[in-house]
């Protein structure tokens, strides 16, 4: 932060966000007291939803559009991929309101498609702009502790360091408009055929008259010991499954990891298995159940037997 | 440890240890080091490999007979199933030696069925048995934090809390003998599974022009973390593949653990395809690698193209 | 065929063929040939290509829209999806031309939403539809022995008659439009899937030591016993494989056929399975191949070590 | 048949039957009506059933050692391996009468290992053997159309010419013994996974709202017709399965043959899908049903939802 002799005024930049839902009001909060920009000027779709963060200090603006003429560089983190490119290419949207110098970040959830759509019509207007999905959730966002996978203009990145910082435990720098999404969908596809596999493995200790507690604890004590063993273990066992993430969105990320590997010729076997097993399971009626409930594929004799 | 008032002896426990290898020396001078046993007899197969031990304070005998004859508990480590059928029931083995009030402790590997067969010699001269496989390795097994898979007398598992604590950080009683050959079977099948879906990510990622190193970065922050992922990235991203655990031996593994699931009507969809990817790179002649290999049955066109 | 008393014409109807290429040419010669039609109208891309028929009797065109104007009904047998569209939907296209009592039969190989997309198109206009894929390549083509997958107006597909009786064996009326598209999908998956199984099979019975000739007679005297085996058996053998169904067509359609699967939430991990052998194929260089040579695919060892 | 000009006796060969089954008992009527053997001798577990085949021209005899030592070659069709190597290697079994000149022709199917010790006892006796288990049940049985899978003596399948024209429609030589019992494993497995790609496609074909009927007609129509899908399909259609191969056996065909794959370093992806979709229809109660209700594995959301 630099303090300008004459005025007073500091020239630390001025940033500016876009949807406040759960995710966004957390991350905009870290933004606010960070103390690294001089102002923080909010949008959200639902004008009240800005009060909270107006009383904190932020700055509400009418749209889009004008959230990116007054701040140098503009987060977004909408809902989904349509409320995305409406914040983005709609009426008074960023694309009407940036002109060279501006920067916009999207770090909105959102398909490689959607996101080199925003960025072509922020490049037409001369501005520059970066993808930065984050991976993590309500709680690691209310503490800056996300992890912010970037993609797109690499100086604008470099330039977020700041901001980042505020919002995540790490960024990376990860290529081209498009590797964000894709770094996504490889993630969550590894995450997908080890929470399958760790179901079958759960199925057999079950059947093989072994307590799934053993098992839980030797995988905990070893080599693949890892928190999502931790947390779901307790969930299979149960055979209850309060939704974090969505199975029906697992299956979609599963879906879409393996037509990215059809594209390239990748063989992917053990994730096309895993993703007929969360087929199965969002057959069974488990779609909005969390996705350890693939779990109920690997269960074929109970439900049908008992 | 208890001294007997009268005649000033103490009533700690004799200990026996078959089986001087790696594994086994390391964790046999932990039962000497712990000083909770008035004695440790040793016996080994080529007998100079028992001198290094003796020096420090262990007594050798002849055979496995002579050790269960002199001792209380007598612990064994065989290098297979061979080893240690031949040591618990050839000449002059545990069998022939073991009577009322002696017991064996077997924590060689060995597959369900050889276990019943020793546990079975055991008790038909009175003798009490437990078999108790360890997960780890030379390193683990030095520092006495290897996990010991026990099943058989829960009795016996009891009284072994001490030895088992000077060679383990946990040791998990399981159930009946052949609990703890099945554990180990599913602990691997679960192994073998992420193995391969960690590959097809790593694959995945070379393909979509991500690099791997971000890909290790971001899996390593989040709740899929594991040690594993962190020590075979690097060997992944090499494509050299220095033998910890041979990959032939993960195969074998996964088969036996898909036989087992056969047997109980298990599906293991996702097992069976991290099977056939196993089988490829045994065919590609990763027999001897390391299991990390697998990943070499995800890059088909490399080596038929280049 | 009917003929007015007062002028000696007969009231039979008049036919368009739009799309003269191998197979297009041998139908449309066998609407000629039947003798069911006062007249047929045929127009092509490169209007030469219409010489051949008009010497046999047929009358040229100059455009879709001049085809469908003067036809009752139209034939259409356009190469792939985008010809498809721009015969239908292009400038002076079959939408152009068509009106109330015109109806157009696009027996082209296209995809369910392409052929939503004429369909509405022609009913807007107030014309009729009919999607019609034929099974069968060129022999069957020139024999009039094709098997005609038609969906979308049954009346028509009544009046379609005597035509597909001179163009195919069999016609089948399957429901709605997209219900042609999606059979050839469903058929091609097993089809898939098969050659997949078929191809495990002649790899097993070569690497367990026995004559793949023995294997081929004995599935030839059995109830597995079908054209194909008999067909690619020799293939496989010889490890060439000519192109009749390119092996990315293939492997294209389970693709399509999966993704059919994935929004029906139906597992499918059969085809999934084989889909996985087919990218491999690709990946080894067999994209233009028959689809048989996804044979290579189970053919690891010998092309990396050789 | 050869006369001999001073005794008017026919030099016919004499032959044997053991196993008087459902199977055996046509085949062996087969034999006794062929008029190319001077002398059929016959033994069976329970000898009752001997009558009926007595009645017709057949001799009884009291062991399997008594039939041996009266014929030149004796022909085994025993219900399971148990049974086959009962009568090979029991009291007063084969291998008690078998001699130097004597021959013994198994037809029984029993897996390999059982097979190569039948042939190792005969030849210790200076005996000859050949392994020729049957494709086929009842009706070719009866009607001598029985494909007969033989291996071993080479020489001896040329003496059987005779006697397998009369059981057989065709019979192939497959070499050394064990390459009988092999090839029926892979046939089988070829058999299993191509019902499992037809149920699929069945399914498909349901959920994506096209008429099962259609379905069948189709691929009754083109390159993939086969006897299989048109027995079968109606059973599919209205989920019977009234056993004709029991799915418990087509399982275990299936594990064997990926057991052989597996010792062979074959990769069979496709086949091990399949096989967990028996698994999945065992574990839903279908083990004695006929195979094809592996179709139940295909159909989760029915039997959970209704």
């Amino acid at each position: 932060m630099v303090t300008d002799a004459a005025t007073g005024a500091t020239n630390a930049p001025t940033v500016g966000f876009l949807g406040l839902g759960i995710m966004g009001t957390a991350m905009c909060r870290n933004l606010l007291k960070c103390g690294a920009f001089s102002k923080v000027i909010v949008w959200n779709r639902t004008a009240s939803k800005c009060d909270e963060l107006v009383a904190e200090g932020a700055v509400a603006a009418s749209s889009p559009a004008e959230v990116v003429q007054q701040a140098d560089i503009t987060f977004g983190m909408l809902a989904d991929p349509e409320a995305a490119l409406k914040a983005a290419l709609g009426p008074a949207g960023v694309a009407e309101g940036v002109s060279a110098g501006k920067a916009y970040v999207d770090m909105s959830t959102v398909d490689e498609a959607t996101s080199q759509q925003i960025a072509a019509a922020v490049a037409a207007k001369g501005g520059r702009f970066l993808e930065a999905p984050v991976s993590g959730s309500k709680k690691p966002a209310i503490d800056g502790q996300l992890i912010i996978l970037a993609a797109g203009d690499e100086a604008l990145f470099k330039e977020c360091e700041a901001a980042f910082s505020a919002m995540g435990k790490r960024s990376l720098f990860l290529g081209a408009v498009g590797a964000g999404a894709r770094m996504k969908l490889v993630v969550n596809m590894v995450m997908g055929s080890m929470m399958g596999a760790f179901c079958e493995g759960m199925a057999l200790a079950d059947r093989a008259g072994l307590a799934q507690s053993d098992l839980l604890d030797v995988l905990g004590l070893g080599a693949m010991a890892n928190p999502m063993f931790a947390l779901k273990g307790p969930a299979l066992q149960q055979r209850q499954y309060p939704p974090a993430f969505p199975l029906k969105h697992q299956q979609k990320d599963m879906r879409l990891a393996l037509a990215l590997g059809d594209a390239l010729d990748q063989p992917l076997p053990v994730a096309a298995a895993a993703n007929e097993a969360y087929k199965q399971a969002k057959s069974k009626g488990y779609a909005d159940a969390d996705f350890a409930a693939v779990y109920e594929a690997t269960q074929i004799s109970n439900l049908s037997l008992n």
